[in-house]
């Protein structure tokens, strides 16, 4: 892509926001989408980003999800509470709740979060760094429609369940972020479009046989991060986000692409005070002596740099924000086109 | 071993208590330390067990860990508390720390715990099978001394961290309890004391070549389960653990073997009101729904069985429980020889 071409971080969310308000939802939930979709580009994490715009909008526009997100409190206790998200956009439920919990969490130092009756969230990073940037440590997970067989079966039950622990720092914070397949499908897809095969021990075959055929383990399920432990951790994604937060669970939760039925996700979040426990400044430079240490570590032939989680994602951030970011041209093009329908300019470059 | 040699677990416990009560360990500290280690041994995880008296023995003759268990709250929220372990036995204050955290629970709702100032607490799945039999989700995990690289290095600064999950059912608990690393060191000793090969993937040399020769793996480090997620998690526990509990943490916690100085772990035990959240009998039963529909799924070729996670280990347990458990000769006759010291008897046969 030509460097003239490069796109500016704050038009694309303002861009998508809009796109967004044009189709009925109000202006301070959609600059909240479009807030978080671009900023899953820009930590590099494209299968979450403005690739996602179109889908999103179908969703609202076929009356799956509802435009003027609602979120009800059930119950509150000292220690959480419990979320009906009325089926809104699930990023718009989780900052929502995430603020309430953040200013839960300066009193009563922890807060745990469920939420049901949601719908894909985006990045489970983007709710846990909210909490990085108000000294808090955060945890978030969500359940997701079945792609997976638990452990020993070749039958998908659980989805990829992604997770997120983001830690402050004086810094950037330190960001965990993951799905709990060994990679994730989209990956797969894209192999199979560009005709090549997949390493073994990423799928298997609709008959549980190990391939290599990207096409076979697109048939099949994709495989849990590190053989049954991985397996384990789904599924008490699973348990946690489905059946504590009265959410769906295993195949009873609905796809993502379908748009005629709601998804019936479920989220949890765990916030935690961090100057409750200990004081601010002693946590924040111990963090900083771990994270000198680790930097400083003896690295293995070929390897340049050992990273903290999330650096690798936090310094392609900084440079997007510096020198403009870039999209395939497949994204943008369905963005100008979305655009068209409301005469909207897709006019977001540098 | 011959089957009249079978050994009565409750004997076992009471044997194990007592040897603690003779070097001077208050009879109620006693009984929880045997009681833990034996049910290390029930579920098979012989790593944990009972051939740990020894050396658990000899740090509290030694003055390294504190034979009269202090503990204290430095201090206490809605939703948690900050616990010193005055470096008394790691399972004991853990299980003090649970008991109040669960009291709490039963009113806030939610408990995050941590604790400084620890040793070796066992099994993580100790105490959050404690949660479970009160119909309460539990959390737990704790850092250990360094064996593993951080992701790109060969030079050990985590531990192999381990954590678990433990969720009520109408029946046994779904007990999820993993190390960090792809396997304990304890096998790769095994592998080496039998002079066979280690599969590709365990561990790598000193110098970060991958290896199958296990005394190479002992001189240079594990490697974390599912490459770099595992060791994001490992060190998101080292932060939470050392960092946020105000333990030490990374290359600073001391040896467990070493009979020198206090370990300085952390640990943290996250607690959650199941009926805080959702009805107990909704919970239960959708729990129950969950599991029958992932053991019913078809199984791999040569698969006789789909597990929830700590299934094979409650099987374990009971099958120990009715028919007697064995303990491999060298561990009977440890036990044997601490027995002699006292002119205790080593009579623990059914």
């Amino acid at each position: 892509m030509d460097d003239c071409r490069k796109i500016d971080p704050d038009k694309l969310k303002k861009y998508c926001a809009t796109l967004f308000e044009k189709i009925g939802v109000p202006a301070d939930e959609a600059a909240i989408v479009g807030d978080s979709l671009v900023e899953a580009d820009l930590t590099g994490v494209e299968s979450h980003g403005v690739s996602r715009v179109g889908i999103y909008m179908k969703r609202l526009e076929e009356g799956v999800v509802e435009k003027n997100a609602q979120l009800k409190v059930l119950s509150e206790f000292p220690g959480g509470m419990v979320i009906d998200g009325c089926n809104s956009m699930g990023v718009v439920t989780s900052v929502r709740a995430m603020r309430m919990g953040m200013e839960k969490a300066k009193e009563s130092g922890v807060v745990f979060i469920t939420i049901r009756n949601s719908n894909h969230f985006g990045t489970a990073a983007y709710f846990t760094k909210m909490a990085a940037r108000e000294n808090m440590i955060a945890y978030a997970c969500s359940n997701a429609p079945s792609t997976m067989a638990p452990w020993g079966s070749f039958q998908k039950y659980l989805g990829t369940n992604p997770f997120s622990v983001a830690v402050p720092t004086a810094d950037e914070p330190i960001v965990l972020d993951m799905a709990t397949s060994v990679v994730a499908r989209g990956k797969i897809v894209m192999s199979d479009k560009k005709g090549e095969s997949i390493p073994e021990g990423w799928a298997i075959t609709k008959d549980g046989a190990p391939t290599t055929n990207a096409k076979e383990a697109l048939d099949g399920t994709v495989l849990p991060f590190g053989g049954p432990k991985g397996y384990g951790i789904a599924l008490m994604i699973d348990i946690m986000s489905g059946i504590l937060s009265g959410a769906s669970f295993g195949t009873h939760l609905n796809e993502f692409w379908d748009v005629e039925t709601p998804q019936s996700l479920g989220h949890n979040f765990l916030i935690l005070n961090v100057s409750k426990f200990v004081p601010a400044d002693e946590f924040s430079s111990r963090i900083d002596q771990m994270k000198t240490e680790i930097k400083a570590l003896p690295k293995i032939d070929g390897v340049k740099e050992i990273f903290m989680p999330g650096e690798i994602e936090l310094n392609k951030r900084k440079a997007n924000m510096t020198n403009g970011m870039e999209l395939p041209e497949v994204v943008t093009k369905e963005l100008t086109a979305l655009g068209e329908r409301f005469g909207l300019k897709f006019d977001v470059y540098k």
